[in-house]
Formats: structure tokens, C-alpha cells, sequence
């Protein structure tokens, strides 16, 4: 198992030597994934040539691997003919994916140079919505007639298989497209070879419609661990698969896209680090204004106090640490539910149970921090640094930690399943909300019991 | 296709008329998932006759579905001999996922109820550490021999494939079990009967070490798109795989367990609808605490300055408005830099230039902040609200917002990073912690300009 490295130097001298025989053996010798990798590494026009050395059967694939910038680079520097031949040897998903990156000058350029056949179908993948099973699935599958035997199966396999995505599942269809069975490879291993189709296909088929969620895609995908599921259309006709290694890349997609909202970042396509500067302010910037005008309530809350804070200065001290802790209880509240609703952990109807288990752990946590709290005001503020809060102030601050734990994590853990009930995204109700709202409210109740206890 | 609700209310009535034949025939129409759905709706005496008119061979699948109070409930009501027959056929990665759920004392019965052989490599599977690849992979795999041919392969696969966790990919390992190539299935099918496997079995071989990180596992399995990934000993034997679906999960919990970090919470393997609230307290109680108790950094700052916050009260009310901000900007970019470091898409090397990128970002936020803020104080806090917010206590509070947001994101960034380098998870770094950190920092640029503007 030799290192990567060594293998890039090694295509790196044989280039610069000119020993482009060996060269294309030695690339050949690579999976589509490194050849791309290894591409990458080479400045633009070296690329190219390199990029003409491969294999033909090898060059769509690896161009399905390589970051679009190098695709764009490709492609404005490749012949017609070439690309004609990259476009009609791409999986139509790939090839779809691409062409939702490229400036639209070369969308135009390279739609004209593929077939109408290509064409059609392309067009037609790129009008499913996005993050729609559409979107995600793929055209190349196999499919089979009920009426052929095994080893007729197979020997189709054989012929057709070589451009398909995958050549373990294979579909069952009959004359109008309709998904009637599904056989696997392993089906047809395991039976007799002059058994039939229709006997043994597996009709219990589990598929998915092109304008179902990709979630929904994967969630199924993840709990009946398949290889490929197949999306149909209103008609259930058989239009495409989406198989497993999309799926991965699609639940990649949508973790990130959910902690993105957890932190009060609008989720974009672009990868951090080809985003420029500006794009990343547009992702940032509209939760930043939203939650810093909304600040506005909390210091009108302040504003409306600050005659009695300035007779008792130190209880402004405090504020921080109560709307830390109340912004902390409640972001964990929220974010275990946020991702309890989208891995399918907690239901709609666990509502009752979720507020009653926080509640309890919310008392819990309070009990214990404001104990903690009420020592340490002794022991730190006042013996260690000599601020002298009074037994009555430290009774007010502890008092509020509690209580503002309590409704923290109250509001932490309804927010988002009421936001999943009215239809909204459940992850905006994350932390930077919740800690606006919880500042708010810790705040009105500290002023409360301040009220009561100090004045 | 039918409706799911629809099987399980036919299956219900099948047992409820004593239809026992019917019953086994339908429940064995399901897929294992399905059907493990369904015993749960049981129960738990029919539960246990349900489970026993299970065909022998499906018995075990299903029981690996099951959670794990039926899996215990189950196992509390088996005889002997039932256990035997389930643990034997259970996939060695499950027997050890739920032996290590299990109570001691069910695991010192089932282990003593196992074939020796069964028991020392499931103790060999719990021996593993956490999260490490040894702890993922499963032992059921298929292996070859180089001097086959192809149509022998196949009939091996025949033979042999029944319990294996994939029939897809197999290894050729030699006499003392070194992992020498790897053949999928579809190479089988496309090459000639006659061929022999030395000659077409791929040497490049992609695999990863027991003691691997299972990230790493299934980092390469997303990378490579593979089906199964072989695992190797230190002598470079083959130990086991694992499979795509495997790896989903891992994906799943590695995501779920980097959102808990986030959120200041203590990752737990146990899932939240099961966990009782002490568990799930001692989960949130440390974050919260030590959280808490940093917090007295901040208090202090507001205590050295409480005589001249007395004396402008108005900048008081600003307070949690600059910290929630600069705990939302310095957010931002902590989760987005953990989060682009944990899918590989930031790497150590890039840290320069994130940190540029990132302060370019502060800057135009910071700047379209600062101004709407300067806007808004005059407009709402002024003209509205009538708070009578000085034109000097106004540009304080809005230079303190530009450079609070640029500290914020920077700290927010290099954070992260910095955690990496000396070996620490970036995923704690995130927000809580974060936003403690610009607290303090916050007020101390406030006051200091503060104090050059207005006093």
C-alpha cells in the first residue's frame, strides 16, 4: 500500500520527463477520486495535457470529482468535440451538478454541443426544486422485464451495466415505465438460473416521489440501510435512483446546513472556503442586524430600571452572568431538541414529555448553580475581591438563576417544536433566538424579585 | 404498496384470531426494520410469542432492530437455547453493540450461553476503545484466495454468502490472513468465468487500522464512495469491514455528538427520549457551571467600572445589546470553522488564511452594524423611546460594536484552529465558550472607550 505522495511525485517526474506512456499507465493505475486530487495539484495548462492522457472511459468520471473551478478552467480550454464526449459520458446527476455551478454562458455552450436526447433529460433535472429527491437522484440504473431468467438478468447486467451508478439493485418496470419489483445482485447470485424474474422479485418496494424532500430520501435510505432508492414520479413511473454514497454526501449537507442555522448563519451552497468575502457577509450579516435591533427590548427593560440600579450599583454586575447562564440553559434545551426533530428521535407528539423532562432537568440544573452561585458570591465576590454584596442581594441574584434556568429551558425546548408545528424550520430556534428572548425574560425577572426583596 | 399501518392492523387481527399460519407467512413479508416496528407495538408476553413464530433465520435480523428494553425484555423471557440460536446468528458488530447495552449480569448469561468460539471474538470486538474503527467494523466478511477462478468465487459466494454483512465486495487474504486484493462483485460478473483472481483483483487497496478514529473510517468511505471498508491489525491482517450503512451511523452520531459540544453539552451515547433527567442533568450541569463561574471575570469588570457607570447610567443599557452581539458575530465563526475543520474542508495549513478572510468579514459586518446601530439609538432609543442617548454615549456604544464584532470573529476563528493544533476537539471551542470569552472582552473595549470619549 504505497503513500499518495510518493505516487504524485512519481507522475509528477514521469510528466516532466516526458514519459507520457508510463504516465498514463501509472494515472490509470488511480482511482477517479486521487486522479482528480492528483490534477488539482498541476498548474492549468499541464493539467489540460494530463487532463487529454487519460483514458476515455476514465475522463468523465474523474471530471465529476474535481472542483469546479478546475472544471470551469476544463472546460473553457477544451474543443468542442471534447466536451461533447465529457457531457455525454457524465452521470446525468454529476453532469447536473455542474452545470448548477458554471457561469451560464458555458451552461448555454455545453447544452448545445450534448445530444437532444442528453439535453432533454438534463433539462429536465434541473427544473426538480432543489433539496427535492429530484434533484439528488440519478438516471442510470438498470432495469429489468419480469418475463427474463436469471442468467438472462445477468447477462443483461453484463451488457448494460458498465454505465450505471450502481449494478447491485435492479428495477423491475413494465411497458408504461410503472416500478412493479425490485431484484438485487445478490437475489440473482443466490437463484436458480432459469428461475424467473417476477417470481422472485422483492415487491414490497420502498420508493420515494422526485418532489419529496431529500431528507426524506435519506432517512430512509439510513433506516432501511439500502443501497439505492428508487424515486418515481406522480404517474410511479421509474425516473431515476438515488443511491448511498449521494445520500452520505446529502446528510453531510444538511448537518452542516443545520448547525449553520444553530448559529444564526443563513445556510448557503458554497463551501467556506471558495466563498469570497462578501458572500460569507451576506450568510452573516441578516441574523447579526435581526438579533442586535431586537437587543433593542433588554436595554429598554435596563432603561426603565436604571434609576433604581444606580441606588444599588451592584446588581449590574450580576447581569451578565444571569443572561450567560440563561442563553446557555436554553441553547441546550433547544439544540437537543432541534437535532431530536431532524434525526426523527422526537416526534410531534413527544411534545408533553419533552417540556416535562426539561422541566425537571431545569430544576435540577438551577437548583444546583444557584447554590454554587450563592457560595461563590461569599466566598469570591466578597471575601476574595471585597465587593460587599449584601445577603439580600445574593439572595436576589441566586433566586433569578434559578427561576431563569427554569423558563430557559422551558422556552429552549417549546420553541422549536412549536416552530416544527406551524411549519417552520425548527433549527432557527436555536441559541442566538433563544438567548434574545431568555435575556429579555431573566432580566424582567431579576428586576421582579429585586423589586420585591431589595426595594 | 401498501400502507405500513394498514400490514401491522392485518397482522394484529391475524394474532387476535389465533391465525397463527397466516401470521408467520405475513410477518415474514416484512422487512426486518418493519417487522421489528411492529413486535414493539406488542406487549410484552405476545411480544415474545410473536417473536417466537419468527422464521429461525429472520429471528436474529430482526432482534438486531429492536431497541434495546425490548432486546433486555426479550432476553429476560428466552430459554437457553433461544439465546444460543440468536447470538449465533447475530453479525458479531451488533451481538457487541447490544451486549454493551446490556446489564453485567445479562452479558455474563449470554456470553456463558455462546459457542467459544463466539465468545472470544465478541470479547475481542468489546475490547476495542470507543469510537475506534475496531469498535464499528463487523467480522462477517467474504474472503477469497488469489488462485480461484472467477465461476469458483462465484460459487464461494453461493455457498458462503448467506451471513455475510455484504456479498458486494470481497477480500483475498493469503495463508496468514495479509489483505492482498479486493474483488467486488460486479468485477465477478464482468470478467470471464475462467479467469483467475490474481489477475483481476485491485491491489490498491484503501484501508484503515483497528485503532483507527471511526471519523477516519468514515471519511474514506465518503470519500472513496465505497461499500465497505476492509480494517486491518497491526500485521496487517484482515479483522474486519465496515459497511456503508455502518457509516451512516457513525456520520449521524459524529454530527449529533459536535452539535452537543456546541451547546455546551456533554455528549452521551444514550439517546434523550431514553435517558432519565439525572443522566441528562449531569450532561448540562458542568458546561453550565464552569461557564457560570467564568462569568465572574465579567462581573468584575462591571464592578472596577460601577462607580462611573453610576455616573452615565445610559451605558448600562447597551450592555447586553454588545455582548449578545459579539457573542453572535464570534459564534458565527467558531461553528463555521468547526464545522469546515470536522468535514476536512478547512485543514490546519489554511489558518492564515481564514483568519484573514474572517477579519475582512468583521470589518463589513462590524461597519454595517455600527451604522445601523448609530441610526437606530438616535431614531428609536432618542426619538421614540425618548431615552436621551448623548451623541458622545451613542458613538461610544457604536465603535465599541465594530470592535467588539472584529475581535469577536477573530478570536472566533483562531480558537478553534488553535484547539486542533494541540490536540484538543475544535468542537468546544464553539459558541458558550466563545461567547465568555468576547464578554469580558466586550466590556473591556467598551469601557476603555468609555472612558476616552466620556469621562
Amino acid at each position: 500500500m504505497e503513500n499518495r505522495d510518493e505516487i504524485f511525485e512519481r507522475l509528477n517526474s514521469l510528466l516532466l520527463e516526458k514519459k507520457y506512456a508510463d504516465f498514463m499507465h501509472e494515472i490509470d493505475e488511480l482511482n477517479d477520486i486521487d486522479a482528480a486530487e492528483y490534477l488539482a495539484t498541476l498548474p492549468d495548462e499541464l493539467m489540460l495535457s494530463a487532463f487529454r492522457m487519460l483514458k476515455k472511459d476514465a475522463a468523465a468520471g474523474i471530471f465529476s470529482f474535481m472542483d469546479i473551478e478546475m472544471q470551469e478552467s476544463l472546460v473553457n480550454r477544451m474543443s468542442d468535440s471534447e466536451i461533447t464526449m465529457i457531457i455525454e459520458d457524465l452521470f446525468v446527476d454529476d453532469a447536473v451538478d455542474i452545470l448548477e455551478e458554471l457561469p451560464a454562458i458555458m451552461v448555454k455552450r455545453i447544452l448545445k454541443l450534448s445530444r437532444p436526447e442528453t439535453r432533454n433529460i438534463i433539462n429536465k433535472f434541473l427544473s426538480y426544486p432543489e433539496d427535492s429527491a429530484g434533484s439528488v437522484m440519478t438516471a442510470e440504473f438498470l432495469d429489468l422485464h419480469k418475463s427474463m431468467t436469471v442468467s438472462e438478468a445477468i447477462e443483461n447486467i453484463r451488457r448494460k451495466g458498465v454505465d450505471k451508478e450502481t449494478v447491485y439493485v435492479a428495477y423491475v418496470t413494465n411497458a408504461s415505465r410503472v416500478l412493479e419489483g425490485i431484484v438485487s445482485l445478490k437475489d440473482l447470485i443466490f437463484a436458480s438460473p432459469d428461475a424467473i424474474i417476477a417470481d422472485i422479485m422483492d415487491t414490497d418496494i420502498l420508493c420515494a416521489n422526485t418532489l419529496d424532500h431529500q431528507e426524506d430520501v435519506v432517512a430512509m435510505i439510513r433506516k432501511y440501510d439500502m443501497l439505492a432508492l428508487p424515486i418515481v414520479d406522480k404517474e410511479n413511473r421509474l425516473v431515476g435512483i438515488v443511491t448511498v454514497d449521494d445520500a452520505i454526501d446529502v446528510i453531510e449537507e444538511e448537518a452542516t446546513e443545520d448547525i449553520e442555522k444553530m448559529a444564526a448563519i443563513v445556510p448557503s451552497d458554497k463551501s467556506y472556503m471558495r466563498a469570497g468575502v462578501f458572500e460569507i457577509w451576506k450568510t452573516r450579516i441578516p441574523w447579526l442586524l435581526l438579533l442586535m435591533l431586537s437587543a433593542t427590548f433588554t436595554g429598554q427593560i435596563i432603561a426603565s430600571f436604571e434609576s433604581k440600579l444606580a441606588a444599588i450599583p451592584v446588581l449590574i454586575a450580576f447581569i451578565p452572568m444571569l443572561m450567560g447562564t440563561g442563553g446557555n440553559s436554553g441553547g441546550q434545551s433547544s439544540v437537543t431538541v432541534i437535532r431530536g426533530l431532524a434525526v426523527g428521535e422526537i416526534e410531534n407528539r413527544d411534545v408533553w414529555k419533552v417540556i416535562w423532562k426539561e422541566t425537571r432537568v431545569a430544576l435540577l440544573c438551577g437548583a444546583v448553580l444557584s447554590v454554587c452561585n450563592f457560595i461563590k458570591i461569599i466566598l469570591v465576590d466578597n471575601l476574595l475581591f471585597g465587593n460587599g454584596v449584601s445577603l439580600e442581594a445574593n439572595l436576589v441574584v441566586s433566586l433569578t438563576l434559578i427561576a431563569t434556568v427554569i423558563v430557559a429551558k422551558i422556552v429552549g425546548c417549546a420553541l422549536p417544536v412549536a416552530a416544527k408545528k406551524l411549519g417552520l424550520d425548527p433549527a432557527v430556534m436555536a441559541s442566538p433566538f433563544i438567548t434574545t428572548v431568555v435575556d429579555a425574560v431573566s432580566l424582567l425577572i431579576y428586576f421582579a424579585i429585586a423589586s420585591i426583596i431589595l426595594l
